[in-house]
């Protein structure tokens, strides 16, 4: 009776730029480490994003200095066999865990000066809480008085991008960044190709230089792809299906997360862990094409943490900005709003604005598109499930001013 | 025993501009209409959001010429005995229902020329759909194969301005105006007081005038109270909880929906109706600053659709426009992205883009942020409840050509 | 435009013994009262199970004084065109109502000797509890500190059956009479045919003798035809497949319930009134034999209340009886024991076993089977949703003494 | 940063019978192995129910030659420290899990000579299913055609009884064995207490001697203490308050099962799997008494598999036996009638009835109970989630006859 092969481990103890099973740029010629056969399931370990950087402990400071050129670390590339450009790659997630060993996670707020965030310009200090993993639940000692049930998920998931898309990757974002240079001087709109820390895996010599030199950034998500897409709800029991660009499909996988809220808005958001993913792999042959497929599309699984439609207090937010400027219909300002309001209801219990801004982050808020064509304002959502708290948040809900609720790490 | 009593009814006969218990445009000095009390509940009746510009037949020529300077005739505003400003007035919905004489609704999409909507670049052409409500499910003659249950609810809820906020508003939005009027000459951005066609609910002579004169416009709506927000999960059962901007209050309420998908993305997109609300009114003293809530702040109903979560086929978006243009962290553009490609892999089915366009707008699918913080790309996803279909829509259903879908009606 | 025609009203005004259109027994020669055409959606009028003997007031003598030979109105039958003995029926409920004109309903317990009900050893006064509906949500001056919404749904439907079903099902019930009469002298198990207030809808003279002579009593449920299953999920939105064992099929509807607990424990144990179903009907031709269904198969509807499943607290249930004797996997004695711990555990709250009893007989509690092959005890537990009471029932909640919660009329 | 410590281990290669830290009675002297404080959360290894007699192979002959003295392997007692008698002992589990290096399970059917089951009238030879596990998901290669994520959970939990309990439990079954052998000579209808295969955990001589003349047998469960109650929704994240009888609490728990349908009609109904629980203790002082609770409540995780409502297809069942006799509301008769339904049902999509029966005691369906009061017959409703299946099996889906669907084995 076979049981599921680990195709890959990584380890918790080498750093992630000397493990060659990883890697962190998307390129088509990164070497592929291992193959699959349609049909087949497999586990698969991962380092959690920043390949070990942040530390379970009580100081922001590593959070506050994190290198942010050795970051997603993927484990990959995976051949599945018979794949070819125009497939569909099937990408049943059937299980994610954290190591045994290694129960807990972190959040974190990145400093305004390196990575910043969505609320960079009213939380900028980094901070960070720690999330002990109780089962399929978690804690932190840095938020007390919350508790939630993961719905576990990688971050990132994607097929290698072929030349040619990789080529259109680096033109358009690399237009953005010479518009912005004139319009917005200073300000970092996207992340170019770079070869300090690339890790291209197994490739040496000339091939690691290429890829290097060429190879695309994991932030952001890409539509042609996915990768960086940061969808919680692909989580157990998902299916997703991916295009595939190359011959073998080169599929990669990491920046696993316990649990991550509509926006993973602080950046380092999500309950970010290490640990294994299990997947049945499958192909649709010329499925993009027969299937009216370009861009990722999936099926969450059918188990995930259950609020009644009610217990979920809900902000609105509109495209006014918090210092009171009309944008046009522009969802991303609007969900911020939303975001800025609930924790000024929040601090009303007794949290900081930090804690409240982790706890966004990663707890399982909803963020959902009211109104889109309302000129101007766009309206969005920002639910927030009450009965991940230990005590009453409602508005009927009594104010309870001294309540202990301690603090998080913030680095100055 | 007392029955609820109907505090306001509407004609389907009369013209809604001569009805004096409907206002369109959002001012302080429109009279109160009636009062209630803390605690009461009431039925209100309301007409569709045109006023009943558009009929229960095969033509989109209504929906072509539709004027928009007559629209949003809410019915109000209701006097809340007791309340002030910087109160909360709780709204508890506890039943919204369509006329029982008069059991249809329409979706719309807009001309470019005359409103557009969300997709107009692709679908410039006015087109509708009818639906026939059958219980709480509805269907079209229009785009066969599809029937659900609505979530029903109002679009447009919300308490008079004070003169000051009033006057905030004009001069944000007009700003906008100017600003755009430079940048994007010719493009209409924002809806300023227009005279035409304003409707000042029973006012007369000079206080009309006023009125017309700087009546905020029903489109959009605001931060600080709501308005026209489109929240389809107002719906029965929902609680919300309204800033107060004048003594009173002066609530008003309309632009009813039978269903409504995030987004509303076609603009005329939920299935608009006349039909009755029933609301018991409570009041917070003080809650604004004691509940730390400036902007409305809700609680859905227990009772809604379910579809189990893996029935949704999920369809991604990120903000790379349709032209390949990279934009930085915008998630409207992103929601567009995953619109269209809904569309595309929908039309494998059978579907006119038009149908799917008109459908998207009014069926209960989801409209997420998945992750808004990976520059450039937001990503947003669009949730299409498989279980709406009369047939199998999977990714793995077969194709079936020669289904027969009708269609809709297009104006020319 | 057609709207949905009434097929049958009713009067509330009228004594239901003096309404043609209704009956109260099944029996295959009891006239047709209209037709309907397969895929044709109608919409059917229903007195409260009782014809209107139980008043909007505070006394419970109506209950003890309930004449139960009056009972189960029924308003049909109706032939669907085309249908013979071995089709399946199919019954897609889109609505159902409460009269505008009566927003009310009632639960009552009836008196040890005049009906009883599950717990009548422990509670054997007739009591009472009136619900007034506001929208899709009920509350009750005499239960006061719980409020929800209904799954609304008829307690009653079904076809007529044949004559040789009639005689077979007056033979069975039969039997148990016969051989419990001399096991348990005095205990009433069934209902024998009964000419006394035997209502043979519009027929007259010789056929109408018949029909009261031989016509089944429509408590209880039986399994060939449904009748009275009092299932609260075959609420709006359900399909319902009932085998259909006469030619026109026959169909009859009635006793709506605008909520009900799993069980209905107290026997008018529904919140009971009158009202307006709506449903589209349609044919299987054969099905009982194509689709293997003898006996009522049937889809709950997509819309229901929805509390996280964390939201019910629940009490298990044995087969040991409440004197300490151990039953023979006993389902029915189980779930007893569980509706029993149930109300000792909500006294604590300050209710009454009374209120309880009608609380649980009419509010959305879960009735389910856990372990049924544990030899001697059947498991069953009882899932109470805490989201109805408007103050914390958790075990953890503070019992608070003085709270005010009122009581119900009990007869004496 | 301290991990959740293993209270206790098991091993899979040696006889349960020879593992001191496990028992198979319940009685208040059985020694503890092990203290916990409250408030902490442990790991405990669980074997399966059996103790490993059954193989993970193609026949059923282990099934039909299952030893039932020796079954029911506890692990435990637990100490919890400062549970007195009266007390609450508070189980929140926070994960079940397979052991990593055993991912399968088995659902076996016993012989009806040799244990039984609910319909083994009907299926009375041994037969088996063996499930492999994929992460949160399970399918069988005896029952092909169906996967589904498992809502794993502990068949059996509870707390010692006290030496009084102890004694009241075997008098009360004592007597239902004396009045059954006369009423039914040769039915087994309890498991009094019998020496051989006892296990006494680390218990020796003399106390070994005594627990094993008097311990309570592990089949069934109940009322005081819950033990075998194989409740499906006391899975991850539920909290469960068992009474506490002796000083200590002295808990244990065991039959760890992947998934369960409501009832466990086939008695080795669920998935059976060894495995590890989590769980974290807390306690109520003086509980039992002051929150009024003397039988197990619980309140089930907000993590559960989600179905659509109408996803369900549900099957009623009376009263009525398959012979046609009418019984005296009886529950546990009605659900049998639902249960044999539904396997005809399924018959024709090609499975054998012993496939369906095995799918349904271990396969997430819901039983419920309708109504529990219309004499003489309880309406029971037993619901088939559709989506468990790989093809569609709705009343409308054609009958497919040459789809190869295997067979599981069968012991003559």
């Amino acid at each position: 009776m076979p049981k599921i092969r680990t195709i890959q481990s990584v380890s918790l103890d080498v750093p992630a730029s000397e493990q060659p099973n990883l890697h962190n740029r998307w390129h088509p010629d990164i070497p592929s480490i291992a193959s699959v056969k349609p049909g087949e399931t497999v586990k698969i370990e991962c380092l959690d994003w920043t390949g070990g950087q942040i530390g379970n402990n009580d100081s922001a400071d590593d959070v506050k200095n994190v290198d942010l050129t050795r970051i997603h670390y993927l484990t990959g590339p995976f051949d599945i066999e018979g794949s070819e450009p125009g497939d569909l790659l099937v990408v049943n997630i059937t299980d994610v865990q954290p190591f045994e060993h290694s129960p807990w996670g972190f959040t974190g707020v990145f400093a305004r000066e390196n990575g910043g965030g969505f609320l960079d310009r009213h939380y900028p200090k980094a901070c960070k809480a720690i999330w002990d993993f109780d089962g399929i639940y978690c804690s932190s000692r840095h938020i007390p008085g919350v508790r939630f049930a993961g719905l576990i998920h990688p971050g990132i998931l994607g097929c290698a991008p072929s030349a040619e898309l990789l080529q259109t990757w680096n033109a358009r974002e690399g237009e953005l960044i010479s518009a912005c240079a004139q319009s917005h001087p200073g300000q970092i709109v996207a992340q170019p190709p770079l070869q300090t820390n690339a890790h291209a895996g197994n490739a040496t010599g000339e091939l690691r230089e290429k890829i290097a030199r060429e190879g695309a950034r994991t932030i952001p998500g890409r539509p042609e792809h996915g990768g960086n897409c940061d969808v919680n709800v692909i989580s157990r029991g998902s299916t997703t299906y991916l295009p595939v660009h190359v011959a073998g499909a080169k599929f990669s996988v990491g920046d696993l997360h316990f649990s991550q809220g509509d926006g993973e808005i602080s950046f380092c958001g999500a309950i970010e862990m290490a640990g294994i993913i299990t997947i049945k792999f499958d192909l649709i042959k010329n499925g993009m094409k027969e299937r009216a497929i370009s861009s990722p599309v999936f099926r969450p699984g059918d188990v995930a943490p259950q609020f009644g439609p009610s217990r979920y207090l809900t902000f609105e937010g509109f495209s006014v900005d918090e210092s009171g400027k009309q944008h046009f219909l522009d969802a991303t300002v609007a969900y911020r709003q939303a975001c800025l309001r609930t924790i000024e209801y929040l601090k009303q219990f007794g949290y900081s604005g930090e804690q409240i801004y982790l706890l966004l982050s990663c707890a399982p808020i909803r963020g959902s598109i009211a109104g889109i064509v309302d000129i101007p304002n766009a309206c969005t959502t920002l639910g927030l499930p009450m009965d991940i708290f230990e005590f009453d948040v409602s508005v009927e809900a009594e104010r309870v001013k001294n309540r202990s609720l301690g603090s998080c790490p913030i680095a100055e």
